[in-house]
């Protein structure tokens, strides 16, 4: 296996465990076990775990924007785009399930630990978060886009620690028809609409 | 100090320290330190860091189990019950935005450990949802009280992780308005107006 085979598959191991037991909760000497390498040939690779959850968070930002890139190239409508960003809880709910959202649950550990990582983690919200608005801007929600955007990140994050918690796979498919009904009445003509049955 | 108050502060300084830092960081020497004891007076009252979670955990459950109760005999109407509730994200803010929820991240941490106290920390979670679904019967809403219960639940903890990820206070604000809004909308008064406005 060539240096950069094992730096990758020590990158793909940390983040797996990074993601199934936490940050802290995960040791060098796990992370060596898993790809089976020594000590020395480890070191050779990261010196510090802080490395490792640095190469891990930018490999996470680089494959996020690349599957919201694909989104946005495959599908037209923008509110189709934004269903393909909900049905993530339903893609991942085995995981979820079992170990929540990857991104909600790293950001929170490490505002805990005050880890200098923390802005870095959070910037995947980010990315998350600038892709949506730009969804609703284009459904012709100019002047709310961002305030959407992050309602429906809080109820994707919302849903993922509730079904950590209970486990309730009826419970991810509900809210998720919810988020689809609610998405439906954000569109403009919907709003219309809405105005004139209270008028 | 008698033997049971220095348990008192064991209890309390591990509750904060696990909250603020997470479990799994929190070492029996962060807390030993903190209350200012020995190792050897630190084990006469814990062996283990599991015991005192299991502790920590008990105490956090009588603890909301009177914030409820509390709630529920000072307030008559059903849906002023629930606000203090969704109040929560307003009145915890500055920890919240720091720490995020202390159910929540405690219940994704524990998930992740696998740690065999993970069921009794969603406790804390069905404590609420037991008693948010109540205030719905009461409200008039028996058909779906547990539904609504956990999609308030979800959203709470929604606002919970993206505070801690953002820091932004607008947001929280914003959101438990939101919430305000669609509290007033699932009395059945509300949902028969909406009925007759879409015949």
């Amino acid at each position: 296996m060539s240096a950069n085979e094992t730096r990758q598959q020590i990158v793909d191991v940390a983040d797996r465990l990074f993601y199934e037991r936490g940050y802290e909760a995960t040791s060098f000497a796990d992370i060596a076990k898993d790809v089976g390498l020594s000590r020395g040939n480890f070191y050779y690779h990261f010196k510090t775990k802080d490395e490792i959850l640095d190469t891990v968070i930018e490999r996470r930002i680089a494959n996020t924007r690349a599957m919201l890139d694909a989104w946005e190239q495959d599908i037209d409508a923008p509110a189709e785009r934004i269903l393909s960003f909900v049905h993530i809880l339903i893609t991942n709910r085995t995981q979820i399930m079992a170990f929540g959202c990857p991104v909600g649950t790293l950001c929170n550990e490490l505002a805990k630990l005050e880890h200098a990582a923390k802005e870095d983690a959070a910037r995947l919200f980010s990315l998350f978060r600038v892709w949506l608005t730009r969804q609703f801007v284009t459904l012709g929600r100019e002047a709310d886009a961002d305030a959407l955007a992050l309602h429906l990140l809080m109820r994707s994050q919302g849903v993922a620690t509730l079904a950590t918690a209970f486990r309730d796979e009826d419970f991810i498919r509900r809210e998720v028809a919810d988020m689809e009904v609610w998405l439906l009445a954000q569109s403009p003509a919907a709003s219309r609409q809405r105005s004139h049955q209270s008028a």
